[in-house]
């Protein structure tokens, strides 16, 4: 994942805090919490895994398929551009 | 959550499976390896977060609302039984 | 679906603003319209379908299940709320 | 959406397909049909929509970022086939 030698660093704090929210979802699972915050725990746990997704996935466009603000091609810059807006807008 | 002394065990260790598939992802991302190949771990993630999500509110509906099984409400019994189906559905 | 006489009409006319969101995308097509207008056409219609989904498994828990506001059980009437709370979080 | 030329007629029989199955959504709420039945078609009807999403999605990818079986550069092609493949995953 060469392109991720900036963001590297960015991504790999992403999906510790993620490890951190499923240590908490351990811990109010042992300490038998009620439902309610278990489920809201891991509402919250499945939209940072989507933010991290569209994130990777978005990165994947900009460094191996085309980045719209380098690409010499505008056509493709512009539809490189829209599909990135989709998928965020999917993956939220 | 109460409910979960039985199932308690089972759901503990499917939230360890998932901390440990997001260490996994960690070292891809370290070892910055191709983006194809995080991608994929963050697919099954995903899939293993649902997986909890729909046992923990099929749990929640089973201990707290109504046991489709158990129920004295035949009424009531079988809209539970229906609403997990479509849960599971959902979820996936 | 007895418990809809009364919100009946109300999921009737969102499944046929659906429709008319659908004819619309059939029109884009036709018209063949720039893809990102019809992905966020889609988008829309997504969305759209979610909060019907959701809209639907509320009214089903409400009529057939339990509903938080009139259950003589106070117990089963928190878990029915919550579980509402849950999955319009889930379905957003 | 000029790339649709080819693959327009598929996709608009496919929106036509969904509107059909709203329509019997619709007719299924006018008949007070059990809930169980009317989620299971509104859950069908979100299959399709994820269908038809993915489909349009590969579309554009193929059509006006990087068609994997055309694009003279080998690594955006297998990035772009990589992209396709994880597009298809997370719109299941």
């Amino acid at each position: 994942m060469s392109h991720l030698s900036k963001s590297k660093t960015k991504l790999i704090a992403r999906v510790r805090r993620l490890k951190g929210q499923l240590e908490a979802i351990e811990r109010a699972l042992e300490a038998e919490e009620p439902c309610g915050v278990v489920l809201n725990q891991v509402a919250s746990v499945r939209g940072a895994m989507s933010g991290l997704t569209a994130e990777l996935i978005e990165d994947h466009i900009r460094n191996h398929v085309s980045d719209p603000d380098q690409d010499d091609d505008p056509e493709r810059a512009r539809a490189a551009a829209e599909l990135i807006d989709v998928m965020r807008i999917y993956l939220k």
